[in-house]
């Protein structure tokens, strides 16, 4: 049976089955009530006013006995019996976990600031089907043979055996919750309900149970949380289709650019709560705008799997990250427990599950994790090398032997924040440019074909390379100002080449690169080739005996191997040996997202791949110092570019 | 380190560990702070001010700013760096969990009330080492290595390494709550901590985890939660050693004397939150008591064990029994999951645990398999019987093969209530009485030798065994008036006989029996007996073949098996076959409190005992009707009296 609830003052009605809490009626609705215990009744923040019909309410200590006379329940433990009126309360409304706009004051990075954009086929490792089909929350539905005299196993063991018909789960879990409410359930649904199992910790939660048949809804959220962008997938559960993927800035880069910055702004006061908020902020919205854009109920996101450096998984959680920064360098927790994702204050389905992919060390989170489960370098007999350029660069070697991994301060350059005209690898951005070395004339193509906004990190690359042989900068990265052209001038930021006219262009402003972006990319690309460089030379090995070269991080679709060798971001060695596999760590998160078996992969990686620390090498800050020229200093190493 | 904390207006002082929580600092201290999300963090409702010293406190949405600007904290997410004096504000004094005293308006059961006092013994099964020593919740003190630069394992899996060393176990759990404070908390305890295991749904969680070594302070408690007695006991979990057993009505009585009229109120407006509260008030003012005496910190306690009849543990859980009495008769769950006490509103440490004994069905619940498992019948090559004489009385029958069971309403008379004189088996009852038959002089025996106070359930059935003899009543119960004797007379309910007068009795009244409180005695004697009788029939057995007869109840430690035959309670059996157990129930949840494997045990005996719906029987009510005489309708089946 159906009833229609209007909420008030939103003034919006939604149809509502019989038996589903207001709670999740309203967030199916799209309207906000408060809540923080995941609609277990126990916070008492989800009040609301019945202004018409019937309802069915548990009972519970938080409405007084003169606010249950005004009408008054909790969304979470009401249910409709007749259409309704629900009037939500100011005091229900207002978003306590919103921060203050205080952020809004502090300065910003400079670069172009979108909101969270689509981008196309951001991560695409190849889509082998390595792994069984078995979501994180998996839904199913149940017509459960009624009890009678012959028949009268309790309601709770009726519905595990009628789960246990069809799967094989030893240990299975529910919360008094869901016992609560599970008498009445099944009888006002007919006995025929959705189960949604979820697997926490080694055991099988029965996550929630819905009336009817809801089991062809079912749909999850892979994030990778970087330090400078978030990405986020939407995935329907039961197809494995990938429905949206956005990415936006993260926005705690307002409180420091990188995570050293972030500890130390964790330690202020509310800085932990600041940073926590900023995250889930960005997640929130992008989880958002996705189920709009799909249509999905947010009532059906069931669960979410996050990949992401060790830092941006504990400010996630609201943990402490302290110790990472303090020797030994310990994180609070590698291998997270799974935990409902309301705890962390992600808004799907409020009893939904949130899992973390499991990291290596404090500086080699689980976001490499998931990068080497979704490029397949611990499955290999050849030696390989995956490097995933991030603000924290990361990058592992080895072979289904084992596996060592180190992580490199790389700035954010690359994902085109701290540089003038940056921006995402999203619509609008250059991606591919060259340069006419007679005329100085730009050729480039946008993400999307629409006119150039600005220029993201495979647009840098194809720039550096493109300027390098015009010999518009030298080997240092210095501009070559006795060229006379127009496009080379003194800009706000020092000298600038200027690569789109301002008539050109989206916004109307010029697109410039100024010396001083040259010298973060050249500090982002020695900083990566420095640590490749020492992590070989630390196990005795060169860049002829890696058979396989992966590069992932945030370029969008495109990446020119080429030019990343003539810039000195990657070693010069036979271009067949390179692969560039995109945003690994999002692949390898909604990897994990779609399989237990990938999960536990993933388990096995973090457990074997060992961490070797760059900071206290000797000859690291040789290489790194050596590796801030284009190419590099030591011309023999890139013999193929005959310079 | 430790440091002082006073807490205002109460101007307690208490010494608290470095690291440990406000609210666990109060908890210790006997202070009331609200609470009701277990220490989480989530439910906001422990503010506290604080007026003098230092704190570390993890952030929090549930303070807003203003209110951190005047030293508002939340107690559980808050700890003392130095001396304090913190001031509970009275919002968070006021103790929302205890319902208005409206129950005091509704009329009272006629019977003598005390508050819950200590009982001697009340239960003392045999105490054979049948089971492991494995309680439900375990404490380890923990000298963890520090990390270094050799070792870097995060905190969370060198807190489960650790674990490991010293106990195999494949699935851990950690809530979030745990994970946050993990890392100061190691650090500032210097690495030497105490976790508490609890053993939830086949998984372990690490429920707590405190400064220093707390690990030989570890305690439990047992409870049997009948319709009209809830009895409780302080275990000692390390030393196994009972420290204290109390006893109480049932405040739930209030609302209605049997599990029919209790269901019918729970389906009244707030009438589950009322029996809800009523049964935990009752549990909880036992804790308080039973933790003062005995000098034991609340913090300390755990873990909670109950068995009780499934309408009282639903109940217990507030979980609506609504379905227990309409057919097919299904209750919402036998096999009741392991939760947080504070979930159902129990007064132990905030995270600590409580488990239910499973029941069988609606009617024979986990009391049932609780003395299954306390008598050992289960395990026994031949054919026994158990009697659990309660207000829903409950008998088994079988062996290590096999197990059957039925329940038959007895109503409270045997444990004191609904007769006018009756009382527990506690200080100051009746429990065997004589008569002298010429002169109908009364000789008796109280328990703790105290002035008598009133009747306790074997005092009445030697009363009746005696009047009998006397014939003082007839076999159909009533008094004879022709003898002509003070003791005999006509009293506010009827004929009454004089037992002892006021003079001699603690409070200054007649202690009496009436023929109304015959009358119950001789109706709750009948139910059982014909359940008994019709369990054997409907199984083509009779008395002679069973070899033990196992007798339970809140009779104290004292039952005369004689008198017990020879009002037909029992049958006229050699008196070698009877085995009195006291309150096996009880017995049982603290052997399941103490051992993993007993609670296994009683899991396979709830899965293994069928049930037998003596309602629709046919030769019940006919056996019921025959037994409403004293012995019995039939003289022939009881030889040995003579009569």
């Amino acid at each position: 049976m159906k009833f229609q609830v209007k909420f008030l003052p939103d003034n919006k009605t939604i149809e509502v089955e019989k038996g589903k809490s207001i709670l999740a009626a309203a967030i199916s609705a799209g309207v906000h009530i408060n809540s923080s215990c995941g609609g277990d009744g126990v916070c008492g923040r989800c009040k609301i006013i019945v202004r018409r019909g019937i309802v069915v309410s548990q009972p519970t200590g938080r409405i007084s006995l003169e606010e249950r006379r005004q009408g008054y329940c909790l969304a979470c433990l009401t249910s409709a019996e007749s259409d309704l009126e629900i009037e939500i309360p100011a005091e229900s409304r207002l978003d306590l976990s919103k921060i203050s706009d205080e952020e809004a004051f502090l300065s910003r990075l400079k670069g172009v600031y979108e909101e969270s954009a689509e981008i196309d086929k951001a991560d695409f490792v190849s889509g082998e089907e390595a792994f069984s089909h078995s979501p994180l929350a998996t839904k199913i539905f149940l017509e459960i043979p009624e009890p009678n005299l012959e028949d009268k196993i309790s309601d709770l063991e009726r519905v595990y055996r009628e789960i246990r018909k069809r799967q094989d789960i030893p240990v299975m879990q529910m919360g008094l919750t869901n016992v609560r409410k599970l008498g009445k359930l099944l009888r006002s649904s007919d006995w025929k309900v959705t189960v949604t199992l979820g697997k926490r910790n080694d055991t099988v939660e029965v996550v929630l149970i819905e009336p009817s048949d809801t089991s062809d809804k079912n749909y999850g959220f892979a994030f990778d949380i970087g330090t400078t962008t978030i990405s986020g997938q939407l995935v329907d559960l039961n197809t494995k289709k990938i429905l949206g993927t956005k990415a936006t800035f993260n926005k705690q880069a307002n409180f420091g650019a990188d995570i050293i910055t972030r500890i130390i702004f964790a330690q202020k006061e509310e800085g932990l709560e600041r940073l926590h908020h900023a995250v889930i902020d960005g997640m929130n919205s992008m989880i958002q705008d996705l189920v709009i854009e799909n249509n999905v109920d947010l009532n059906n996101v069931t669960c979410c799997l996050c990949a992401g450096n060790t830092t941006m998984i504990h400010l996630l959680l609201r943990v402490d990250p302290t110790f990472i920064r303090r020797e030994p360098y310990v994180p609070t927790a590698n291998f997270v427990p799974v935990i409902r994702a309301s705890e962390a204050g992600i808004k799907i389905n409020p009893r939904g599950l949130l899992a973390c992919v499991p990291g290596v060390s404090s500086y080699v989170g689980g976001d490499l994790s998931a990068g080497i489960l979704a490029s397949g370098i611990s499955e290999a007999e050849d030696l390989s090398i995956l490097i995933d350029v991030g603000t924290n660069g990361e990058i592992v070697l080895g072979n289904k032997e084992w596996l060592i991994s180190c992580a490199a301060s790389a700035g954010p350059a690359f994902e085109g924040s701290g540089v003038v005209c940056g921006m995402r690898a999203t619509s609008g951005a250059i991606q591919k440019l060259s340069i006419e070395p007679k005329n100085l004339g730009v050729s480039y193509s946008t993400i999307g074909n629409s006119k150039p906004l600005g220029i993201c990190g495979s647009g840098y690359i194809d720039i550096l390379s493109e300027i390098l042989k015009a010999k518009i900068i030298d080997k240092n990265g210095k501009i070559n100002t006795d060229i006379k052209d127009k496009r080379i001038r003194k800009g706000e930021f020092g000298n600038e080449f200027v690569l789109v006219d301002k008539k050109d262009t989206a916004h109307g402003q010029d697109i410039v690169i100024t010396e001083m972006d040259i010298d973060n990319l050249k500090r982002a690309k020695a900083a990566i080739f420095a640590a490749t460089e020492s992590l070989l030379k630390h196990l005795n090995l060169n860049f002829n005996q890696v058979k396989k070269f992966y590069i992932a991080g945030g370029f969008g679709t495109y990446l020119n191997i080429d030019n990343s060798i003539s810039i000195g971001l990657l070693p010069d060695l036979p271009r067949d040996k390179f692969i560039f596999i995109g945003n690994s760590s999002l692949a390898g998160a909604r990897e994990i997202l779609l399989s237990a078996d990938a999960y536990h992969k993933a388990n096995e990686i973090a457990k074997k791949t060992t961490y070797f620390e760059l900071s206290v090498e000797p000859g690291y800050m040789e290489e790194y110092v050596a590796a801030l020229f284009f190419p590099h200093t030591d011309k023999e190493r890139f013999p193929s570019l005959k310079i």
